[in-house]
This record gives structure tokens, C-alpha cells and sequence, in this order.
């Protein structure tokens, strides 16, 4: 079926979540790559937890939350400062390289894109801006606004109604795996983005179709779209 | 508050998921302990990806699942004879020692006791049924009956429901953190049995009570007991 526009998911896909390892391992030699790791896994992690519970709170808080969890479980004291950095570096993650070439060849075709994040307005806006990507995008869709993080379907829906058109007419594009698997469930066409190389999830549910970086993304993309 | 019933959690509380790590030691020598922490991370996020999505599948599929994402994950290849084995460990898991004793105390005391647990109904009543703790319960409780996976509270209502007295009345009894948080949060009075000693996951929200064994679970029960 042809596509009529992108959403893209932020963290993971277009920014680089792991970049923050560097300035972990300075505060804590040794520890960095584990705590990264771990700050990552209990954000998302409490995303989930909120969302079923009904309890949200935003993406600047459990990502914060998170990154306490990580320091007490590793035994490493965070000083204010320290927390302020780090937080601070996810508010300018690393995009990766490819990301502005490849998405100012989709805005030349014509492809509407947005995000579609967990992330609040504020960091997503600073991301972007930190990264040279905002001016390509149409919509910047944070699940802020509807108090329910991904995979909840509320979250996914915003992506259609922003659009105006059905899920299934517009590419999901995420290298979360479990992010596609709930966009699938959803009815997006997904493509999923596997920097890693990791194994898909077994939630029996597939992507549509799998790519290992942002140039087959746009390749996928302008093959299918129908403007 | 005095308390008339206590709801204990099945794995991780009553019974031991890393005991399988032993056989998957001796399968995958030098890997065991990573695949059966994975294998549990996995199930755990399995139960609410698709929890939150509304794509129900019971506790035996999403452990297989985990099960199948570990091994690939870790390169290794499970045969068939393997998995089985593997399978049928999680169904008569090592249940902590202290359990028998512990339970029967409560017994004697006429404190009414139920499991409110993720499993299927197959599942548990085949570990209790291994661990000699099926005589001791007065509901065995799966969240299969409601289709959700803890932490939703369709799957707490499960526990007020059985015992006809609101959650607060009730003793909630989890060493998962996660799930002590979202059994406060629904409203049970709440004791974490922090056998591991992890640090509180950053929720915003505290259990009543922490106990290091089930030994200080049936002292503070006993002392809030109102039969």
C-alpha cells in the first residue's frame, strides 16, 4: 500500500540515547556503558509501569528517575551537578550522521514527516534544534499530550490525527523493536530501523519491513510514497 | 490499618526464577546466568507490552517467548529437548525455603491466604503442588481470567475481589518491586520483601512496609492481624 507521510520515533531511531555513556564514564571510569544501559532500560521501564497504572508523569521525570535508579544500583554518588549534566546531555543527544541528509531527501520529495515521541515538547524541540533536524519536520508529536506513553494506542493514534489519514497509510519508522511491534499492533506501516542488529522481539507480530540505517529507510520511503 | 488477608505474588516471592539458571548453566556452560536474567527481563516485558496493547497471550506463551529471545540473543542454539526442559523447570521452580514454615504459621493463626499471580492457573498450581504449598492457600489466583498481566489493576481487583474486603484490608506481598509499586498504588497495604536488597524503583511511591524474609512478612502480618 502506498505511504502518505513518516513518523519517526526520536530516541533510539533519530537520537543517539547511548551518546550520554561518554560523560557517565567520566563521572563513574569504569561504570559508564552499564549505567547508560541501565538509565535507558528504567526509563522505558517506568514509562510502562505509569501507563498501565494510570499514573503518568512526564518524560523529563522518568528519565531522571531512571538515572537515579541506575547511580544507587551501581553505588556511585550522583552530585547535583553531576545529575544536571547528564540530564542536560539528553536534552542535546547526538543525532546520527546520515539523519539530515536523508531527511531533507524525503522533505525534497515532498514526504510529510513528524515525531511521534515519548519525550516532552521541551526535549524533543531541544534534541532536534541541538541536531539541525527541526526544520524538516511538520509535526512534532509528544505523548505529553494525551498522558499516556508508547505502546499505549493513544499514543499512537496522535501520529494518524495529525496526518489526517489512516495508520496504515503512513511509515512508522522506530529502531526500538518493541516501539514497531506496538505500532504494528496499532496499523501503521513499519519499518524497523535495526542499528543494533538485535533479535526481533517475540511478540508475534512482524514489521512490515526492516532496515539497518536511515538511507534504506528513505529509499523504503520514496519507493512506496504516493503524495 | 489491621489487616484480614494477605495476597502473595508467585515468582520471585514464593518461588525462586533464577533456580532454572542452574540447568541453563549446564546447557550453555558460561551463559546461564545471563540467558535466565534475560529470559526474565523479557517475560516481565512481554506481560506488558502486551498488556498495554491489548494483545493478550498467558504467562506459558510469554515465557516461552523470553525464553526463545535469550537464546537468540545470546547466540545459542536451543534444541527442542532443551527448550522442554528448560520449560518444565519453570513449572516446578525452587521455592524459597523459609516458604512451608512461614505459611503454616499464618495458617494456624487463621490469616487467609491467596496467590495473585501472572502465571497461568497450570503454572502455579504445578509449582505450589512442587513446593507442597497448595494446601495452604485459600484462592490461587491467575491473571488469565481477566486477560491483563500485573500491573493493571483489572488484575489486582482480582485479590479484594476474591476475598470480598477492599484492597486496603489486604496484605500484598511481592519481592518484585514493580509490583509492590503497582499494588500501593491500586491501594493494598503493601510489604516489599526485598530478598535481593535492590534499591526502591523510582516511582514516586512506597510500599508500607520492606521485609528481608518471609520470616518479617508473617511477623508484621500477625501484628496487623484482625481475623
Amino acid at each position: 500500500m502506498p505511504i502518505k507521510a513518516i513518523a519517526f520515533d526520536a530516541y533510539g531511531t533519530l537520537l543517539d540515547v547511548y551518546s550520554v555513556g561518554a560523560l557517565a564514564e567520566e563521572f563513574f571510569p569504569g561504570k559508564g556503558a552499564t549505567i547508560a544501559a541501565m538509565w535507558r532500560d528504567k526509563q522505558i521501564e517506568y514509562t510502562r509501569l505509569r501507563t498501565m497504572c494510570d499514573r503518568y508523569a512526564d518524560f523529563w521525570q522518568v528519565t531522571g528517575d531512571g538515572l537515579d535508579y541506575a547511580c544507587e544500583f551501581h553505588k556511585v554518588v550522583l552530585t547535583v551537578d553531576q545529575r544536571a549534566a547528564l540530564m542536560g546531555a539528553y536534552e542535546t543527544l547526538t543525532a546520527f550522521d546520515e539523519n539530515h541528509a536523508q531527511m531533507t531527501r524525503l522533505k525534497a520529495a515532498g514526504v510529510p514527516m513528524a515525531i511521534l515521541s515519548n519525550g516532552t515538547r521541551a526535549m524533543i524541540d531541544s534534541a532536534l534544534q541541538a541536531a539541525g533536524l527541526e526544520d524538516l519536520l511538520d509535526h512534532v508529536l509528544s505523548v505529553d499530550t494525551v498522558g499516556k506513553f508508547k505502546t499505549a494506542p493513544e499514543a499512537y493514534q496522535m501520529g494518524s490525527d495529525a496526518f489526517g489519514c489512516d495508520a496504515s497509510e503512513i511509515l512508522f519508522v522506530s529502531s526500538n523493536c518493541w516501539d514497531i511491534c506496538g505500532a504494528t499492533w496499532f496499523g501503521y506501516h513499519t519499518i524497523w530501523l535495526n542499528r543494533a542488529g538485535l533479535p526481533i522481539e517475540r511478540l508475534g507480530v512482524e514489521p512490515m519491513a526492516r532496515a539497518a540505517s536511515l538511507h534504506d529507510v528513505a529509499d523504503y520511503a520514496l519507493a512506496s510514497f504516493s503524495g
